[in-house]
């Protein structure tokens, strides 16, 4: 009671409490971050959802959020094997059920064994289960066709992007006199982008060729590089391939390329190879960057510092929720791994159901087990229904007058190009927004389409883009599709009279 | 070919490629990080564990870890009911077995309609599965006796310490000319100094009251607050309720203390929770910061910035490995919280099965269920146990010559001094090593007992301590705590002959 007396006489004198964290305090770095996929065109969206689902009206029914590569959301079914062996994992009585296939089971009790007290309820190491690390090395060895794999190499991850912020975390410091330069494609999965930001680093930005199916520029790459030593210690340089947003798998002799250039300018080299699975195109094939590092020579092989990460939240499984993944590092100083095992320690683990689900995404049924076909079945359907989506996005997009777009040769997502009137571009500068953002917005609130504009992921000057999913079936992606290219027209109409923006 | 060609010629001419990311290049801040609890005396455990499976003789035949509080690994049984519904909700066909309870499958049901395409395998909303933040809020009020709780200001973490180092985050910034100043106990868990190392921030040492059973001295929090703002601009205040590693539950005068403390010097408080359902003395009680400020008035509930932390891990239920978590965070500038938001969703989300474990914590069995009974059995079963374990250690290590240990009110660790004789602090100081860290050493390789130095967690100078867990079973337990009493009196033998460290 006295301190309460003691608190209401103080502010009662006029001393009012302010915030302690407010605007101006907060970390510019936080401040600085920007993360388009989830940001202000889908809080919109949810706004919209909740004044539909409480009974107001709008000229659709439901908003399709084709705003972030989420397959279950999207109605995509999980692959059956790898639930039953996490299932089992969870609830370990299931192993009397008959219900259950026994190659289910026997991975699962693989997998406990792996764990403190056959438990998925304890923490793992650090660097993830012992068994599990030694499957992903098998497996990454098949991939690459005998390339050898070190399961001390394999560190598991809370999805992807826990892998990718902590080798950042190693390579950036805020403090540096000079400046640690991170090469990211444009356009970028803007998850580099935010960890660029908030850890204080220098962006530098290499294009990706647009009117070359979004191809990887060796020249750029040098033209980038050479800017940016202006300014800053270029260190590392980041790959997505397949691509995000923009779709496109890189051939062997652009990664052969990319591995050289790394290798002269000492750079540290970060590869994204989470889409791996979705190689849609019949004439492309995904290489891993580890593969063709190797074929390189022992030169190479032995010398450039590689990490390349994987997820369970794309390929065939989609599962996003489970926060599974892993990455493969080649080449690290050991007393830097030593230090990198430290950091990973500070978070204790990554979840032990998405370590489950990644061990069967690595380790799946095979031919002569009972599991088999059912599993390959589930799989080809997903893969062969993405394919099947990847081509009538590109068909139907390129239809309409006023978008381009490249062929969706994998990942999940299709880039196109939009043309915007300048009278729009305009429009959205008086409004100081992006144009391309003042393009999604509207094309939400008329239609219900939830897309990310191009600007989220940076572009070349004065081009316009967004980014989709492949994710809805294909009836939904068909509704969607036909909605893009009716208010794409009418879009233009609206605007017309001018001539359109140069390019 | 040619690339290979130009390569090895150019590194014949002497020029080796040097890697990028050595000891001298990795950030200066990464560096700085230490985590004791995974530290090198348990790399050590681990390598004598491998030791032993390979056949190797030791004078003991296992390791037994009680550096981290993993309760699983030491054989505390997961609640039934809790992974009945995350194995429902991982593998909905189960909702068709007869041998799953409905009281299971209604809360899995309505974790899945909250979550999108109704499977654990989409990303929820980056502050979590909206279902589970009422749940948690409804949890909330209930346990602060009506208490009033936002659902809005649930945030779920991927374990508590994501939570912690999201919310550091928002509040350090390395490049502040005015560096921020975090105030943690001593001793503390390290996830704090390893948080503050890694952010650069300036940690701000208050001293725990080891003479009156580790209870936080309100002029200790003046004495630190004034000696800091010397150097730096302390910002935010730490507490650990119930401690870890020191086990005090504190009073509820004591935390209206510090309340008022870090109202009249503007402090952001940050309340780490996770022990909440982990009291054991009988004159002890947890009281939640959240509702002391309530009580303390208006002036108080209206204004403190305020985030509580709990977790899945602790507890009666240890789920470690389902990295779940939630933070609840109160009088936040609105404008702020979309920032945090932001920063979320650059992770995307926590992991999904997590979520799930957490709303059956805040969810549970109620009395008129017919789940109730057996989860009330398991749950007494594991906190009944705790308890007597608490008391077993402290009475044991009391008996011990030399060695002095609190009670053990709350929380899963004991955290004893041990009196350590000169000659062992100066042999261990000749081998640049804390006392404590050889005392351990010793203590692991001679019984296989694996424990944390004090030095890990901080405590005053020339004092030395280690933190045990009180997880192994009681027959373990008691085998545990008369190796450790052998071992000390050995110790002490074999030091003795000159008078034991002061203090």
């Amino acid at each position: 009671v006295t301190l309460r007396a003691k608190a209401s006489a103080g502010r009662l004198d006029g001393k009012m409490r302010e915030k302690t964290l407010t605007m101006d305090t907060l970390n510019p770095q936080v401040k600085a971050v920007e993360y388009a996929v989830r940001g202000p065109i889908v809080l919109k969206a949810g706004e919209i959802e909740r004044y539909l689902e409480e009974g107001g009206t709008k000229p659709f029914s439901e908003v399709i959020k084709a705003n972030i590569g989420d397959a279950h959301a999207m109605g995509q079914q999980p692959i059956t094997f790898l639930r039953q062996v996490v299932a089992l994992c969870t609830f370990p009585e299931l192993m009397d059920s008959p219900s259950f296939p026994e190659d289910a089971k026997w991975r699962a009790r693989r997998i406990l064994q792996g764990c403190g007290g056959h438990s998925l309820g304890s923490y793992s190491a650090s660097p993830g289960v012992e068994c599990i690390r030694k499957d992903i090395a098998a497996y990454i060895e098949q991939r690459d066709e005998g390339v050898p794999s070190d399961w001390e190499n394999i560190y598991l991850t809370t999805g992807a992007s826990d892998g990718i912020m902590t080798i950042l975390r190693l390579l950036v410091s805020g403090k540096d006199s000079s400046r640690t330069g991170v090469m990211i494609p444009i356009p970028q999965y803007p998850l580099y982008s935010a960890a660029i930001s908030e850890m204080d680093a220098v962006q530098v930005n290499y294009y990706l060729d647009e009117d070359n199916c979004w191809a990887l520029d060796i020249n750029e790459l040098h033209r980038a590089y050479q800017a940016a030593k202006q300014h800053c210690q270029p260190r590392v340089i980041c790959i997505i391939n397949p691509g995000n947003p923009t779709g496109q798998v890189q051939s062997k002799k652009c990664i052969e390329e990319v591995l050289h250039f790394a290798y002269e300018e000492n750079l540290f080299v970060m590869s994204d190879e989470v889409y791996q699975d979705n190689v849609y195109a019949p004439d492309c094939q995904f290489h891993s960057f580890k593969k063709v590092l190797y074929e390189m020579g022992p030169e190479y092989f032995s010398s450039v510092e590689l990490v390349s990460f994987h997820s369970t939240s794309k390929g065939y499984t989609g599962e996003c929720g489970f926060r599974g993944g892993y990455m493969e590092v080649i080449n690290m100083d050991p007393e830097v791994k030593a230090q990198l095992v430290k950091l990973l320690s500070v978070r204790l683990c990554p979840p032990l159901a998405g370590q489950a689900a990644m061990d069967v995404i690595v380790n799946p049924p095979q031919p002569e087990e009972h599991t088999f076909k059912q599993f390959h079945q589930e799989k080809s359907s997903v893969l062969g229904a993405l394919a099947e989506k990847a081509k009538l996005t590109e068909q139907i997009l390129n239809s309409v007058p006023g978008i381009k777009c490249n062929p969706v040769q994998g990942s999940m997502y299709a880039f196109p190009r939009i043309f915007i009137p300048p009278k729009a571009v305009e429009e959205a500068k008086a409004l100081g927004m992006q144009p391309d953002m003042l393009y999604c917005l509207r094309l939400l609130e008329e239609t219900g389409i939830c897309v990310v504009p191009g600007s989220g992921f940076g572009q070349k000057d004065r081009t316009y883009h967004f980014r989709m999913t492949i994710l809805p079936s294909i009836e939904k992606l068909n509704v969607l599709l036909g909605k893009v290219r009716d208010f794409h027209i009418s879009f233009l109409k609206e605007y017309s009279g001018l001539e359109w923006d140069e390019i």
